[in-house]
């Protein structure tokens, strides 16, 4: 049977936008594991099982259900050895818990600023209530004030990933020769602000835009297929279609 | 034979400040090596074999030489196979890489501050000269003006650490289950700071100062034995020292 992955979406049900979900996605990609996705909304979440999760990305295997995607990485490591790993080494488990933290505390508060109003539009009308009263509880500000702040972010963004940039000069992925967790934790992170806004705010010749590549290219384009609240700048640049229709 | 290692050293040749240096001492440690160190001071490293060398660590191990910490690492890894690993795969090559760039980045600008000035009193006549030109170059501004910014760098020193705090909540070592290069890089780093201030600025509760503590005990105390510009606080703060001389 199937592992059931609880998903988390939009208002467009085919929507996924949680970096969580995206690194347990491409976890469960790696090890070839036959998954389905439950598109869960944010207020949906509280139906699954015994309804004391508050978070996705949650996984059903055979009876058991294992939430938050590090614990599933781990959990899919130990339950299918015979599968490409993960991680390899307890070693690489810490390794990757590094890339965790550093993406969580670095990078998510810059992301978080340029997509939070965007997702927010996403959503449907339930979510879109809980999700602004939650979100302007924790950040003390009008979502449209943190909105505000965007091109701001955008320079701070591409500056903050200065470290995975040295690293990509000299490796192909994270993980070295081939993509392990630590890669599924930066790119589900990036995978947020790709489904939110359609594209990455990287230049072509940056090592960092050339790895996205390379990940969005995995599993059959698992994550390049995926749909996104924007359309993607190279088939139809959001502002040309404003200009289109203002046209007519 | 053991090997040469060219290790940075103060006007004190006994003081070995350099964060590369202690990357690469570490290393030679870990994988049981024999070594012995050269102290060099700065203006000595273009005395090393044929004079093209900048900086240091530099090893010479049976006629080959091998420069810079982390070539050094991955060299003796592979010369030396059936020794306890420093990496023990690829994977954790590019993990420490990933380390060494956060370092790097988000660490040493912090700490140069904090110990700049310090570093060049410490420093013998002829290297004060060329520390403080290149360094004043660099920077644009005298010793005296950056090593104003201390009190601010000491509070920006410990919030950059999250990362390595949130990964030590759950592993022993940055490298999991037993020390990796990974710890020697950060370590090498902070390393840098004890030996010009005798302490880091961290409280006692926090997870990163546990686990220095356990660097520190590595190899019969190598680190912890080395000698410091400063007195450890534990034996004898520079405050109280001076309030006794006064009283005399």
């Amino acid at each position: 049977m199937a592992i059931i992955l609880y998903d988390l979406c939009g208002r467009n049900r085919e929507l996924r936008f949680s970096p969580y979900c995206w690194r347990a996605k491409m976890a469960l990609a790696h090890m070839g594991l036959a998954y389905e996705t439950v598109a869960t909304p944010y207020t949906g979440i509280s139906g699954i099982g015994d309804g004391v999760a508050k978070t996705v990305p949650i996984i059903e295997d055979e009876g058991r259900r294992v939430q938050d995607s590090f614990e599933i990485a781990v959990y899919l490591e130990a339950a299918y050895p015979d599968r490409p790993a993960l991680f390899g080494s307890e070693s690489m488990v810490a390794a990757a818990r590094f890339m965790e933290g550093w993406t969580f505390l670095a990078l998510h508060p810059l992301i978080l600023r340029m997509v939070l109003k965007d997702i927010h539009d996403a959503l449907g009308d339930s979510d879109q209530i809980y999700f602004r009263q939650s979100r302007e509880l924790r950040f003390g500000r009008k979502l449209e004030e943190i909105h505000a702040g965007v091109p701001s972010s955008t320079a701070s963004f591409q500056r903050a990933l200065d470290p995975v940039r040295r690293t990509l000069t000299m490796h192909e992925w994270l993980g070295g020769p081939s993509p392990r967790f630590c890669d599924y934790v930066l790119f589900g992170s990036l995978m947020w602000l790709r489904t939110i806004h359609g594209s990455l705010p990287l230049v072509q010749a940056d090592g960092v835009h050339g790895w996205f590549e390379r990940c969005l290219d995995l599993f059959d384009g698992l994550a390049r297929n995926a749909p996104t609240a924007a359309p993607p700048e190279d088939v139809m640049p959001a502002t040309a279609a404003r200009g289109v229709l203002a046209d007519r």
